[in-house]
């Protein structure tokens, strides 16, 4: 060793303990617990991202992902990061400076896709709704005629308010006024009824934490024709390296050319979880999430405590906010759930902080056992009983 | 569920097999095998990303890397993707539109900086030298006074060509010209005497997946005073809001603010990793990856290979690339260790494509028994004995 190196500094060399975590049980807006087979598959020993086998695995994890989604969109992908990064990914790609982008608000993604948009050089124009609340087609209808934008960026699942907006009609609407749609499916993608290609979805992303019941860190992308021919025709470079599809899609295409190190284990997680969403098949856990979320909101009334969104058929099976009682403190509920108990529920935020709690089943967590243990510790904290 | 709703395709409901991957012995450019106790940490059951027990981890990570990193900045974090998003981050946060950038271009990292770096709309000068070649300080003074950069971007160990960077008494020389001194250390942190405050570099960034034993997904990102000073000056928004430290570091810091899910579980794994630097200690590891390395320079020349890197000083101890003998294939040669002895090493791209193997002995990999089968292999491949 070079003799004239600086001294170490050790003041960080710091003594840790064994890894180990609480048996928490995560029924917040995501992250949910993990099937214990993807658990398994994430530890599975390495190859190389260019080796055949894992080459394989993309192509398994690109069609089990269409299945999920219910597209043939051959841009479907995993991007290498959490749900934020592909949602960036779907506006970075098809957004150039100066194009018009309307985005529909009802929530805080609704805010995070504008100020995103904005990013990317997009002139914003922006519809509100109040949080909980969802867009009907004819004010879509109203706001594409005013403002003639090149992309409508809509939430399907607004993880912070637990509303579901309808997406039915709404795309052929948009080819229509000749205007891609967009579509954030985080907390609906393997729980939710939703179909890419009979909806005329153009863009749409999603997270694997949530109802895919595998770890953060791969976030499903795909797009559809319409876009492509957008991303194509583009006379600026992706501002964006990291997501530019331009070049990724050529390590997901037959090309396989180097763009970056793709994310191994995660990937062999994801494939478990898009597995195991095939062997159930999409009506059967859609079903499952519908009738276990019913469960909840049934032993909610049960327990007096009223759901945020009031239509029924407008709350998502798999994040359900309710309403704090008054002279509830919302966030010391939380926190004995969690100490009591190891179960994580989560507060609201923006508008709706200290006034509901949110409470997912996603995935793996939609099961009875899990409904009837959350309502008994609820009301044992609320109640004392 | 609604009756109303579309007919499911199952074309791509494809039927897949249990997870099974070959035992790769991963000596190429990276992915580097995990140590074992970091594929153990990964699949440790989960909890969420604001638990108090996740925050706690956190910590530990930044304190961890702050060690491997040699470096006492607060703003030191893994950026929630692989090398390549780390090293987007350390451009999008400090490159303003229009700021000069110069980068030192030695090989392929050095031109993915250079086109990122444009992409924020900087005014990119480069300085170029034949791949596996160096820089001397005098002629990086040369361009610092010719072109007065904002920054001077760096690759500490060119993965592309296998040579090592000298730094010493360049960020002295980057402050006299008031430059911000930015330096690639993927393929050097955790295998490479590197000392990031006592160099006086500004930022840096690494990968999980090299000299850490840890699967990709995660990528360190130090910033130091004069980098944090540079973004809270700036006058427009990061153009980058995933990679946003503005943003992140306020989830990192005291104030533990949402900006996105990280991926719990690849945290977990690089704690496990960082923790093994710690206990290893730097000295100790730096002087193994050097030993196991000067192993294997010493069998390749027996073998008649010679390294394309002839100043031993300069060569990287984790990244050796060894000439291709004229009149043989250096794809099928690989391909060969890869399919009868399941050893991965990569060959070249770019100028050096064809030209030379690139054999990787990083982290948990580099041991003496590895470089012995590895020679052993390659000796049988190319002369049948």
């Amino acid at each position: 060793m070079n003799k004239n190196l600086p001294s170490i500094n050790n003041k960080h060399r710091i003594n840790t303990q064994q890894l180990d975590m609480p048996p928490r049980l995560l029924l917040g807006p995501g992250p949910s617990n993990a099937h214990p087979r993807v658990l398994q598959a994430l530890s599975m020993r390495q190859v190389g991202h260019l080796d055949p086998r894992f080459i394989h695995l993309m192509n398994e994890i690109q069609s089990l992902l269409r299945y999920a989604w219910q597209t043939d969109n051959q841009l479907t992908i995993p991007v290498s990061g959490t749900g934020s990064a592909a949602m960036e990914a779907s506006l970075a790609n098809t957004i150039e400076p100066g194009d018009t982008v309307l985005i529909a608000i009802n929530g805080y993604f609704g805010h995070r896709l504008a100020d995103m948009a904005a990013r990317y050089g997009a002139n914003v124009h922006t519809i509100e709704k109040s949080w909980g609340e969802v867009f009907h087609p004819d004010e879509l209808k109203t706001a594409l005629e005013k403002h003639r934008p090149a992309i409508l960026g809509l939430v399907h699942a607004e993880t912070s308010t637990g509303a579901r907006q309808p997406l039915e009609g709404i795309g052929e609407l948009c080819r229509n006024y000749d205007c891609l749609l967009l579509v954030d499916t985080v907390t609906s993608l393997g729980g939710v009824p939703l179909f890419i290609d009979a909806w005329q979805i153009d863009i749409a992303y999603s997270g694997s934490q949530k109802c895919l019941s595998c770890p953060p860190g791969l976030a499903p992308l795909t797009l559809g024709p319409r876009a492509v021919e957008k991303l194509n025709r583009r006379r600026t470079k992706v501002a964006n390296w990291y997501l530019d599809m331009s070049m990724l899609s050529k390590y997901w295409g037959s090309e396989r050319t180097y763009h970056h190190t793709a994310p191994i284990n995660m990937n062999y997680a994801l494939r478990e979880a898009l597995r195991l969403v095939a062997e159930e098949g999409l009506e059967a856990r859609w079903e499952r999430h519908q009738a276990n979320a019913e469960l909840l909101w049934a032993g909610l009334e049960e327990l007096g405590l009223a759901c945020h969104v009031t239509d029924k058929s407008l709350r998502l099976p798999s994040l359900t906010t309710v309403r704090v009682p008054d002279g509830v403190d919302a966030k010391q509920v939380a926190a004995r759930l969690l100490h009591d108990y190891n179960i994580e529920i989560a507060g609201g935020f923006g508008p709706l902080a200290g006034k509901i709690w949110r409470i997912g089943l996603m995935g793996f967590n939609s099961r009875a056992e899990n409904v009837m243990l959350l309502l008994t510790a609820l009301k044992s904290v609320l109640y004392g009983r």
